[in-house]
């Protein structure tokens, strides 16, 4: 049996905040370390043994990762980084507090930004600091390529081919692979598998650090799902995620 | 200008015990973390911006790696693991105290173990629990090509390739590239830049932690060569690594 484990990276400094993130290159956490690092145990413990790796651009999915492979005496195999996973770009909300935002637009209009399926939030002007134009590391990418802003089926459209170029074909000489992502990187990713409407990953809240196991078979089909954990806790999780972003969150 | 950046991993627990460590895959020290996290940091005020790092698969240079990374900002390089530039294999030695071995063979047997060019220590056999022939992150390798013990010559003979055909070949794409190893496989890529003899190569001892810094022009040959930081303090640490192994080191 094949097997996918997708892995929402730990508590980031701003998770704790609860801002906006996007691709901002915010840290994890102590806390977020910690998940991390439990997570690679429940692996372990599992008896998992990943050919190879993959995560973003962002430091708290990378360290996540490096957190994980530590765990697993794993710190050895490759690692494929790309910009392709990073989370949804979140335009100008980009650095705000998701409640204060929730007051000052409404819980509705924050709800679309972070749930909707095709609503994109304002973008960032080209010449705003915080415009991936102007980082180093996304310079050998095509500028068309680079978002200011995305809606969920904007993250999903570019994601998609690295997990059908990348990801997916390398199962065909390795039998375990582990990906370590965000939140809505890894949605599309989900919605791709299971086949789920768009309002069906709107509402679908990936918990942080748990690790999420896809089966394939042989000809790389999949054939089965399921969280690794404590279902009670997992349950838990979930339900603080989709918390957030309301004024009561 | 192109730069590549030779860096020896820090302090491991088994440095720190003096004990021949080899292929044994050791964690670093709290000290060889600081260490580590210092080298980014002069790395960092020195304004060098790599675009693709390389490492060996054991996890005392991995973790030496992502901690200068994170110094750097730079989390999301590329990181290229082989290997081939993992530490000298010391064979039957790996594990063994250097002083209490230097007391039961002498002094002059260790350091023709440590220091000769061409003597390789008694190689572990093919069934001893230790040997690479039966630790999976090495499966994908010729088996021929796993050494069960090597002299110095043999380090750099299978070091070299991986410089000659992946990472000086890079610097064609990136202008500055980073390499964090060991003690011997860095020698090796110092040997084969700066032209030295086997002698002389056999008595050069590469300080930990320490940025060595070698420029390239464009046609990629070596024109120059210099350590980062203060040369006093540098001295002293190749001066205490030249004196492990011995019965007062």
């Amino acid at each position: 049996m094949k097997k996918i484990v997708l892995l929402r990276h730990g508590e980031s400094l701003w998770n704790r905040e609860n801002r906006f993130t996007g691709w901002t290159d915010v840290d994890l956490s102590p806390r977020g370390q910690a998940e991390a690092a439990e997570a690679g145990e429940l692996l372990r413990r599992e008896g998992f043994h990943f050919g190879r790796a993959y995560t973003s651009y962002l430091k708290r999915a990378v360290k996540t990762l490096d957190l994980v492979l530590d765990r697993l005496d794993l710190d050895w195999i490759p690692v494929c980084k790309s910009w392709r996973l990073n989370e949804k770009h979140y335009g100008s909300l980009q650095g705000l507090n998701k409640r204060e935002t929730a007051e000052r637009y409404g819980d509705e209009q924050v709800r679309l930004w972070r749930r909707s399926y095709d609503v994109a939030p304002e973008p960032l002007a080209a010449d705003d600091p915080r415009s991936p134009h102007r980082d180093p590391r996304y310079w050998g990418i095509p500028r068309e390529e680079l978002p200011l802003t995305e809606s969920l089926s904007q993250t999903v459209a570019r994601t998609l081919p690295y997990w059908k170029c990348e990801i997916l074909p390398a199962l065909a000489f390795c039998d375990e692979l582990l990906v370590v992502a965000h939140g809505n990187s890894l949605r599309g990713i989900v919605k791709h598998l299971k086949g789920l409407t768009d309002e069906a990953i709107a509402s679908f809240n990936l918990p942080t650090a748990v690790p999420y196991v896809f089966e394939f078979d042989e000809g790389l089909s999949c054939i089965g799902d399921y969280f690794l954990g404590d279902p009670e806790k997992i349950r838990a999780l979930m339900e603080a995620v989709a918390a957030q972003g309301t004024k009561q969150g």
